[in-house]
């Protein structure tokens, strides 16, 4: 195992009702609040009108920017770094699920940023040097934004989506309560789980390294958490045990709990990026549909044991397998997983994906990582474009 | 489940060698330092001269209070706050185990009270408001004392022994760094494992409320992980990987990552603080030899199915057996962990304890938490004191 450093400063208020809280926790950084969200959605479950009561409770004043896209745009954090540079805002509360917070973590920095753009943050033209207060109140379970330092954003005149991180860009405060992800749909759902399994799996699960073995079992109940209760919740939205058990998930797979400084150049989320980037599709249906191919093409002398580990693990399968049939059934039955029991669509042709584009993205995504991507196996240019073309 | 807030402000450098970061870090905080320490053993394993070398790096003034005892007086931390005060220092730096982190978090707190005697604080008679920045540098894998804000002070003059929490009493920072832990004694390993296990139990795991189905899991993790390297460690005691597991696996008993809001009344540790308090034992095994005791007293109709749980998914009991007998399966397994595999002493009367005190400790233990310990099961004194007969 390597060493590590643990720090993680977002406070939670986890549960049905914590919303209370909200104005106090709020009215603690400042008077002038930047509200962020998305489509509308807030709306429609009562959340903004509540959002609004309890600001106004504190004598708040409210900012707007509502319409941040499911793949964040540079343009949109500009536009919000904008506002708060005008009205000198105090803190932002991002309301909704990774996309928005994301959003708001880069309008955070971006705030305090001599620059007009944004992009040079993110692509690390500049750094990150401070930022402005952020609190969340997460309204999907999947990204695990709402209790770690990262950012993704997306650039669509390049077609690029690049990720950075920032401690400081950790919200202060995230409000978790399960019952905002009742009226989340089936697909979004199935999406939401498959990001937050491949969060566990691509940072550190699928690894030759050693671990410690407490972190790595703690990894395996995390992803047989949501193999659990993901199906529960698409058949039965409104169970509250179902949608708490994934929403503390979706954080815990990514808010450093899990990881012994085992952070690898993850590569589905690499290879995710380029898809989204290109095509905007949902990011955690991309992982979903590029993660057993990535696994079949990786699978070798080397990788077969922590493959089949997985299986037996996470899925029951028969732990008397040879290593490689194991590994074989281990990915069968998470292909099962996504594509049968979640229903998520299994191929990028589905989604409208032809192989155009292959060449340059798989380029751009060992790019992005220094030319190859590094962990599991390393992957080129002509790998990744193999991977692409198993996907179709 | 629950509704719970979770908020956890202590930096963890995790892993041999990072002790290169204390000087940077404790610098962060003032230059006036207050080295808080034990009977000396960090003399013996070198740490105190490489712990003073990393300060003088970075031109701190050092300060000293040696001495602490294993279960840490009222008056030692009063002695340690007259120096904060007289000397105007900046921060504490904790050097050992679960006692010496304990007082130095009563002297961070007492520091800033204007009153003379911390036992104001301890008792609740006057309720902590400021304390000094903490350090620690840990080297037994017990209390989990280096990543919570709790502590536990002993009042030998009227036989108390009390612990208080306060969020601001975290540790800023605690340097976990497994090879400090290689001279640790088999018996001080073992009573350690103990103390790591009864927080998962005492805390959240005995319980008939509803749990979060991951954060059940995961504390069962943490107990196999205790199971299976404790022994480990005391066979090999310069093993990385079993110290390593055992070290985090102490912090993780007690940081608020496996508790859904279940806060109990921890019976097992308020009868065991009074042994502590009349006979000065160590914690870890005192608390060994309740466990099971209480266990088997509170084994009803409604308690088998999670005692039985606890065997089948730690011990790997047979999951067949009925929730009674398997209930008591259980219970054996643990007995049989403590007192065959790692070598504790069993009874109250191995330790020269007799039944002179129990009568009043019992009445103690239950005042303490008003009246009666509840929980897993309600215990009245009589009931406490039955336990205690049990342990003889």
């Amino acid at each position: 195992m390597k060493n590590f450093v643990f720090e993680n400063k977002t406070k939670i208020y986890f549960g049905k009702g914590q919303i209370e809280n909200l104005g106090k926790e709020t009215a603690r950084f400042g008077k002038k609040v930047l509200l962020v969200y998305g489509g509308g959605s807030i709306k429609k479950i009562g959340l903004y009108d509540e959002v609004i009561g309890r600001l106004n409770d504190f004598g708040l004043t409210v900012y707007e920017l509502a319409g941040v896209e499911p793949n964040p745009r540079h343009t949109t954090v500009n536009k919000g770094a904008a506002i708060c540079k005008k009205e000198r805002i105090d803190v932002l509360l991002a309301v909704g699920g990774g996309s928005v917070i994301d959003a708001t973590k880069a309008i955070a920095a971006a705030a305090k940023y001599e620059g007009t753009d944004c992009w040079d943050l993110v692509s690390g033209k500049a750094s990150v040097k401070e930022t402005l207060p952020i609190i969340t109140v997460l309204t999907l379970s999947a990204t695990g934004s709402e209790m770690d330092g990262g950012c993704v954003i997306s650039n669509m005149d390049t077609n690029e989506k690049l990720g950075y991180f920032a401690p400081d860009n950790n919200p202060d405060v995230s409000f978790l309560d399960p019952t905002y992800t009742y009226s989340v749909s089936a697909y979004q759902t199935a999406s939401g789980s498959a990001d937050i399994m491949s969060h566990v799996f691509d940072v550190a699960y699928f690894t030759t390294s050693d671990q410690m073995d407490m972190l790595l079992r703690v990894q395996e109940e995390v992803l047989k958490t949501v193999v659990r209760f993901a199906p529960i919740a698409i058949k039965n939205p409104e169970n509250y045990e179902a949608r708490a058990n994934l929403m503390w998930a979706s954080s815990w797979a990514l808010n450093g709990f899990i990881y012994d400084g085992l952070r690898q150049s993850a590569a589905c989320h690499a290879m995710e990026h380029e898809l989204s980037a290109f095509y905007d599709i949902t990011h955690g249906h991309g992982l979903a549909i590029l993660t057993p191919r990535w696994l079949r093409y990786v699978l070798d002398e080397k990788t077969a044991p922590r493959i089949k580990r997985f299986g037996v693990n996470v899925f029951g399968i028969d732990r008397t397998l040879s290593d490689s049939d194991g590994a074989d059934a281990s990915i069968t039955a998470l292909e099962n997983f996504y594509f049968v029991t979640l229903g998520l669509k299994s191929r990028l042709s589905d989604l409208g994906i032809d192989d155009k584009n292959f060449k340059i993205m798989a380029e751009k995504a060992c790019k992005v990582r220094g030319g190859s991507l590094q962990g599991f196996a390393t992957l080129y240019p002509s790998d990744v474009e193999k991977i692409y073309r198993l996907c179709l």
